[in-house]
């Protein structure tokens, strides 16, 4: 028993750490509950010509119809369970996985903090539309060259932010494509990388006049050898689920009206630039992206969609800049609703989103968008947001048609 | 940059707000995690007749199954997001939709914070029982009529009670029919709307004797054309989802003893009275609904039902009566099992319970209930449910049968 | 009206309860949000024997993928509801049920709280394997005869410890089997018992050295008259849902390497027997378990497996022994990364594992693996783990093969 004392006393193979005075261990782990909902209406009204051209030839499945969902619900937990590791477990109940996989990691601070590594899953480092929060943005959905990005894969990160706090960089490595559980498999490729560069070129009057500069960069080789590049048109309602109760025959999701189908490939690129500014109560931003991809038993394909936004507040808010993240913030009302007496934030605001999936063999449509919205900021955390869409479709085999959108969402977060 | 100082100060569109001392935003949002689950158990005895009548003409296909489920499981979050605004989102791991929308919503004081506008998916004003929470239900379930209601949907209800809360007020207008994920699309229809007018007609002793009257109504247009009244005898053990591991050939879960099937519809009026009160440890309320379905190819439909239910309290206490929900509410047993060492509360209750959905061409049977039953409850938050239910069906096509069901439940809250 | 006075205070049945003073009732319920996942990676080298084998003839199906997944993600609410009554209620957000029940509970202090009666759906009492968190385990999975656990299913258990806390026993009575929602039916049978006992034989050194032992002992009679014994080669790696994006005609996930098929069987003994030690900075356990299945329409089949397992920490840390679950519990590292200025702790591990079930008619494979693992503790809730696993699969139908595999998890808990 003699052998045990020394066995506990100095373990082998490494000399015993002189530790620091205990960290106050009782914080960690630390956890906050954090969710938010929205809630959405669409009404569409179509020509004959464009519920052909989505129904891809029968006008029932181009149907789209009107509809009440609740577009995205999730719950997370977020904490800290030491000085240095942070953490997020995020679950939507909205999306088709139901719950799906959204933001699933844990973050070590790495070389003093600036920098930090991430793994599990999260948003992969793309474009400025993709990385600003879904909860933030100007528009009901993102704009159409959303439809290129890899979003949310499962892999590890390693990204920071310069000491001046005006460059943000991230590369990371990742698994592709990652389905909605966060789960990929597959011997032949099934690896991706992305990065992305920013840089805060001017930032004068506190905040009040920024402009702002990013490139992105991404390979995949999906593990299936195949990608599929589609997109709605700027608004999802729908039942998008098992158990509809819609009328039959028509859809009961608004369906893609750009869309590939599945290419088969044994690898894309992706390139992105973006560039955004505030100046007062007017915000604007803009990204182009390409993706590039190599077809397999077929020529290479290059696929374009841009997209210009801009918004300005009518009650004088400036839209923060997220100097960590190389993104437009979050807007909090000059004068809330309730005691403070005020009337809440109001945005007018306007994009132009175009995507173009049509080349060489490939016909998935091009589609033009033109938005109009208003947006009324009740309180930092609650808002109700007006989108007037017109979508202009063009169909190699179907021609050209229009529809006109109207949306509105509820929004509450906490 | 002059511009942008002159931009920033004074913005076009609103004057400058006159903001209130700032709220203390500190204390936003706020947050809770709340839930509760029910662990049930069930035995059957049934005889052939009665099978033969649940399985529409096949013995196996009515022969229902003992078994052991979670009826309910399920987790919120629940708080404020402003001074003027609070929110739920819950969700129900133990139904099909695995998991299901419940309520999600947020909740807007208007006018002076008596009266709200809630907008999501919430339970549309129609009836004591579907309004009285889950948790307080005397029995294991809600009384057959409960068939007739639209339930959760989504929509917005404007809604109050007046200064002497005595009478409460809802009006509501929805989406239907709402999916499990609260989605619904359609449109041709899919509009509904449902109002409640309740009043507190007695109220004497401290709350120890009071008497209650209500009336409800619906309209519903449903989105598919098709309506679908259906109930279980009370009971609805079962494995209900995909991954059944129960014996083959027999149902696993238990069937709808009453179903109209798919009635094809324009719109269907729904008509509900209450009537409920308070007397020492005595309580008993009492509901009649009437379904008018305006069939589509045929003739007009009415179905009726009615339940009366009343318990006591061998330990002494006085159920409550929520006088902003106009609904009886929970009880706190006098002296909890634990350190105060007492026998927490017990209560005997006995509920008559009929639906009737035979009428002209639809043969949807005939379900009399009579249920007996006992509930502990060990502390405010713990408690423990016997029934005993005697189902007396009465099926057009398979004659008259019985069913004994015996059924217990734990359930847990917090 | 003074009948009502009357009987609000002396009701009928119970002699009015000797309440002690109020516990403070305030404090209940309390409530925690707790949680972690599990991403993991895995790397197959697989001879076209052994694909053939696990394919059961086909090559293809057999040909195990290499790819990255969630193992298991969850979030749970933990807390009491008064101070005799706690409860435990969490999901999986990773599993094939999406979600899955996990523990969910009630748990009653009975007899001064040395034991308790828990109601729900819970592990049952069979194996230190089984009953060791799987946040605790040395190794990605546990050992091989995992396979013969009832685990998690709904029922009713008492369970205690001795006043010295050095003997725990445990007996349940539960349906079986429960399906992933903790869900079970059938009249046929479905009923189950388990029960454990465990002595904690040398306790010296302040923990430094100990000594356990253990007995299981479990009975079931399916619902459903069958019985499916199969595992994994303790790796489990997949896109386990609805929608795989993983290549086509290869599994999605792993494959059990072992699987006996659906045996028809009446009933079904386990026995199980447990030996377990810490001695400084090493620790050790093995296990034996038998499933004696009585075959329908068959011989009376025996299907038996063991595993050992060692871990010694270079970093001197000493596992500690959870006595009141009789199981070793988790390791706290003595010096964690981060401002403690450590290393966290490090940990060798070797297993060696084994399951037969070749018996009779039945041929479902034998297979007995050889792991190495190297575990990194970045701080008491962070940990990295690394199991090369050579596991050697003997198929009486397509003869002896191998597979090499490489895993690696980083698993984060709150």
């Amino acid at each position: 028993i003699d052998e045990l004392k020394v066995s506990t006393a100095t373990p082998v193979g490494f000399p015993a750490a002189a530790c620091s005075p205990a960290a106050p261990a009782a914080k960690y782990p630390s956890v906050r509950l954090t969710g938010f909902f929205q809630a959405d209406s669409g009404w569409f009204s179509q020509s004959d010509a464009n519920r052909l051209a989505v129904g891809i030839g029968v006008i029932e499945d181009g149907d789209v119809q009107d509809g009440s969902d609740f577009r995205r619900a999730r719950l997370a937990a977020v904490g800290d369970v030491w000085d240095n590791v942070s953490y997020m477990l995020e679950m939507d109940f909205a999306f088709p996985g139901r719950p799906s996989f959204m933001d699933v990691w844990l973050d070590i601070d790495v070389l003093d903090g600036d920098s930090h590594l991430r793994i599990g899953q999260y948003r992969q480092p793309v474009g400025m539309d993709g990385l600003t929060s879904v909860k933030d943005m100007t528009f009901l959905e993102r704009g159409l060259p959303f439809a290129f990005l890899p979003f949310r894969q499962i892999g590890a990160m390693w990204y920071g932010v310069n000491r001046t706090q005006d460059i943000t960089w991230a590369i990371s490595g990742f698994r592709f494509p990652t389905d909605v559980y966060a789960n990929n498999v597959g011997d032949n490729g099934g690896y991706a990388m992305a990065a992305r560069l920013t840089g805060l070129m001017v930032d004068a009057k506190d905040g009040g006049a920024i402009l702002h500069v990013g490139a992105s960069y991404s390979y995949l080789d999906p593990a299936n050898d195949q990608i599929q590049i589609r997109n709605q048109p700027e608004v999802f309602v729908g039942e998008n689920g098992l158990a509809s109760l819609g009328p039959a025959g028509v859809p009961s999701f608004v369906p893609p009206f750009v869309d590939t189908g599945q290419v088969a490939t044994e690898h894309v690129n992706l390139l992105g630039a973006e560039l955004a500014g505030v100046l007062g109560a007017f915000h604007w931003q803009t990204e182009a992206l390409f993706a590039n991809v190599d077809q397999k038993g077929g020529p290479s394909l290059v696929f374009p969609g841009a997209y210009v936004q801009a918004g300005y507040f009518l009650t004088g808010e400036t839209r923060p800049y997220n100097r960590s993240a190389g993104v437009l913030g979050r807007i909090k009302p000059n004068c809330s609703v309730g005691k403070e007496g005020g009337i809440g934030a109001w945005e007018l605001a306007v994009r132009y989103s175009t995507i173009d999936l049509n080349d060489k063999n490939i016909q998935g449509n091009r589609l033009n968008n033109v938005t109009g919205g208003v947006n009324w900021y009740m309180n930092p955390f609650t808002k109700f947001q007006f989108n007037y869409i017109h979508a202009m479709l063009d169909s190699p085999a179907y021609g050209s048609s229009n529809a006109d959108i109207v949306a509105m969402r509820a929004q509450l977060d906490f």
